[in-house]
């Protein structure tokens, strides 16, 4: 491991030298300002002026960088330049621009202290981010934004900017963005910042590659094929056989399921549309993510052919409800296709009951997909995994690990149980990118099983998570997530001022409540009170963006009023975090 | 803008004493441990000393840090240490895991130390891929990789690894991937590695949001606002009024295409599925990509009705045989619904002739849709524009950025003229996460947009390379590459060895050839010399791909056996480039 700290510079800089422009600009005047700098760098810019044509472009570019020093440090510190290449320089970026980076000629230098300035801005950001006294965000309106705030100003023009002003406007974009990684952030179902993941991707977008060969992705095809079967063996597939993909998000993993569904029992429709098959309806519960019914209006069974469940006061499916509507289907004529049921529902963290709507499927001969893209990180919990017992009878899974287990956005996993119909569904046989004919084993060109072309690399991030913390390392996640939720449902559930969306603890690390401000405690239920307890969460979210200090979710559900949805899949958080946001919410409230 | 020197170190590191693990483990001993390092970090170690529960935990950690130094450097450099934060300390990785980073307790310096580390990797691959004397790939086949690369192994386990093992795997990724940044990478459409864009792609990973909602997107979602107008504005619709979003790339893009078209004209669809509209029809090219296929399969019209339009010589739609197929489709029942004209193909970089298709569009009614993922970028460049001539005509159109314009993956768009059809086509209204009462304008709420529900931000980095580049600086590069496949045309064109595809100039950057070995130069036209030719494509790029040198796609098209296609999208790449493209391909084809 070759890992070594800086050397050679130090002191302190100069003021007057910086920006340091002498009139000749001759060879030998520049070569001598290049000679002020430490010895290596010096030499490169005296290496470069040589071969380089424009003096012009040289003295911009050369004035741009500057080391600090004092001789003495120069005397002291020059006996170790190895890492030269890493260590970040005194530079003046207001005089350089894009074009001056890489593939430039002696682009190089200012390359390495651009990417060097990125990261060090990035790295405060992670920092802040961890850091209880930084605010989860600095909220302004669209409009607000748009006038421009401060030389943050988002229109594009003809002209390049310097980097200097790019390296603002990065500082800018994240100083007026959310922080999903705070301790304090428990907007969304994906929150966190995993430093290993972020690693994953910085590495990512530096490959720059695209999954749909083999040929030019060998290494993440490879990982994906790996992860895909752990999962699936995790699931509990026979042999972890079967087949699967990441997909741009749990919504197409969803959709992929009704596409397999569709293709294996009716294969005609690819080709002769769905006008080749009989009337058909899928079946999800009321509860479910939008992404079913966004499924059937896109794939051309329509929203009305997308039949919807009941479920209990928790939110999980009735299977004889089930039951009885697939019966219904059949008795007007339709063929019942797909039940989906879900892993994890959006809002109460509900976990249909997966065995009893397994046996209906296999009694009615219906497609089973489990939408685990909430609540499949539990499979990864040997205290939990019983929440999504009967998985293994499911056709098809998805399985987010941007959300519970905490890999940053996207990945998500749609997983088949019978291998071939991904590929069979989608393949189009592309001559220009699936050659038969190449020297290597072309059923590693996974490409054609999706319905895109270009496929975003989302697996090596996820690979390396899974790498650094092992198995065990997401079980510990999950479980103390779980628990940092059990403790919020404990201390509120018979507190003063909150009121309960569904009895009894929760299966996922939803928790779903009123806060009730002191002047409606007394009042009688009825529509007064409803409306105006529907308005308490929304104004108390208002203030809590105005304010930057939290950030939770609410929504209306059924016939039920807005109320709060918590959740946690941030390992940052801690008990205090969840008292912070009880006091916050009460400190808001209360005059309400 | 605050860039600074690092500081306060220096000299040759003391062998001896890496992993210096001290027998005792008070407080004490540790602290003087501590002490011997930089006065700001020892101070830290010490403060954490204290606080910090686990002395074992404490042993572990500490011992992993160290900075390398003399007496006289201490001396020296200490007068400085406002960068300390942002120095590289020599840090044994061995003894320290995922879980000793942020957000652990004094996470803070490991997690520093890590991805400093991770950076320096990732620099190092950013130095080498513009470097001509690395190979563009080391390639490896498939069971290679799964057996296991000298300590790369890519199986997943229970246990959690080292960070040490961690950077290994980092850098091992790298090594066994495809640079598709090189200048010698002629591959794929989408090549190159742009460092503002890389820049723009690490802030988007540590910001790690979604794109539905301003809530949590704040930026992000004004900076594709006004990037989509400004597309649209170049695209030519009158005050770049209109509708769009970036999407997962461009399959996904033309997907969008046909359902917002068919969302026009048969809204029921959208709740009755496809029985509710009459038998539809969908035209595009032989040339086309196979998305729109694609597109049609998933959609539920069935590839059948997908009908393929003749194109010339040049690979260009014959309008009159889109007009005879329009009739011909009426005549049998069938509804013509959608064209897509291509602005570049995949293959020859065609332009398929926009205006006369929008004659026959607007004869008979139909949606006319654009299909730009690759020549698109063409539009930012004054002198090849015309080639799009009449795309402002468009209905919708799709348009790339991470092809011709260099933006790392993922960036597609889709534009829809009219607006109010995306989000009419696709939206679900989720209560928990388009909430109506919310305290800002939640029309910048666009995620019901999409068929997603998540959706990855692509936005930003394509931003960022507009305001750093200018529209001047895409034009340059566009510009750029198309002199480039000049370059190569007119080399070849009438060289020995050399057959061309097509006739005349190519319209894109595409320049499709045979390459005759010497063998086959005097046989005469026929079956075996058709053969033969068929085969020496496929055996000259395996051999490039053994020896890493350079990579350039291959195919077979129509009934022309394979080959290649050379496209130039990267502006790293210059003359001397491709005179060794041509080079390398007459050295291993000379004995064929």
């Amino acid at each position: 491991m070759a890992a070594s700290a800086p050397s050679s510079s130090g002191g302190d800089p100069d003021p007057n030298s910086a920006n340091l422009r002498p009139p000749s600009t001759t060879y030998d005047s520049w070569c001598g300002v290049a000679h002020g700098c430490t010895r290596k760098l010096g030499m490169k810019i005296c290496g470069f002026l040589q071969k380089n044509n424009s003096l012009e472009e040289k003295s911009r570019i050369v004035s741009s960088f500057k080391e600090r020093q004092s001789p003495k440090n120069l005397l002291s510190c020059e006996n170790s330049d190895r890492d030269s290449r890493f260590r970040r320089t005194e530079t003046d970026f207001s005089n350089l621009y894009a074009r001056d980076l890489l593939p430039a000629k002696n682009g190089e230098e200012p390359t390495m202290q651009f990417l060097l300035e990125v990261v060090d801005i990035l790295t405060n950001y992670v920092r802040k981010t961890f850091d209880r006294s930084t605010k989860v965000l600095d909220f302004h309106h669209p409009h607000q934004l748009l006038e421009g705030m401060e030389g943050f100003n988002l229109e594009l023009s003809d002209q390049p900017e310097s980097l200097e002003q790019i390296l603002v406007d990065c500082r800018d974009t994240l100083k007026y963005g959310v922080r999903t990684g705070h301790p304090r952030f428990f907007n969304q179902l994906s929150t966190g910042l995993d430093i290993i993941g972020l690693a994953g991707e910085w590495l990512t977008s530096t490959a720059n590659t695209n999954m749909f060969t083999y040929e030019i992705a060998p290494v993440f095809v490879l990982m994906e094929q790996l992860t895909l079967k752990k999962m699936r063996e995790i699931i509990g597939w026979p042999g972890g056989d079967g087949d699967g993909i990441f997909s741009p998000g749990g919504a197409i993993s969803n959709m992929y399921s009704v596409m397999v569904a569709r293709y294996k029992y009716f294969p005609e429709v690819k080709t002769k549309g769905m006008s080749a098959a009989p009337k058909l309806v899928l079946f999800t519960s009321e509860h479910s993510h939008y992404s079913v019914k966004k499924a059937g209006a896109a794939l051309g069974f329509g929203t009305e052919n997308v039949i919807l469940l009941n479920c209990d006061e928790r939110g999980r499916v009735i299977p004889a409800d089930l039951e009885a509507k697939v019966l219904d289907a059949k008795q007007k004529g339709y063929v019942p296709l797909f039940v989906n049921a879900t892993a994890g529902t959006t809002v109460y963290g509900a976990f249909d009951p997966i065995n009893d709507i397994a046996d209906i499927c296999e009694k009615y001969n219906m497609w089973l997909h489990v939408d685990g893209a909430w609540g499949g990180g539990l499979l990864m919990s040997r205290k939990h995994r019983h929440k999504l017992s009967g998985i293994e009878r499911a056709n098809s899974v998805t399985w987010n690990p941007h959300k519970m287990m905490g890999v940053p956005l996207q990945c998500s996993a749609i997983l088949v149980r019978e291998k071939g119909l991904l590929q069979g569904c989608n393949q189009m046989c592309a001559g220009y990118l699936f050659q038969p004919d190449k020297q290597y084993d072309v059923t590693y060109d996974t490409g054609d099983k999706a319905i895109q072309c270009g496929r975003h690399v989302d697996i090596f991030k996820f690979w390396l998570m899974w790498k650094a913390k092992g198995t065990i390392g997401f079980e510990q996640h999950i479980n103390k997530c779980l628990d940092l939720s059990e403790y919020l449902y404990t201390k509120i559930k018979n507190r003063e001022g909150y009121e309960m969306v569904f009895e009894g603890e929760p299966q996922h690390t939803n928790v779903c409540f009123w806060y009730i401000p002191p002047s409606l405690r007394g009042m009688p239920d009825g529509e007064e009170r409803r409306e105006r307890l529907h308005k308490v969460a929304p104004k108390i979210k208002a203030m809590m963006m105005e304010s930057g200090s939290t950030m939770v979710g609410y929504q209306p559900q059924g016939d039920k009023v807005n109320f709060f949805r918590m959740v946690i899949s941030n390992p940052a958080a801690a008990r205090s975090d969840i008292d912070f946001l009880t006091d916050e919410i009460e400190r808001l409230g209360q005059d309400l």
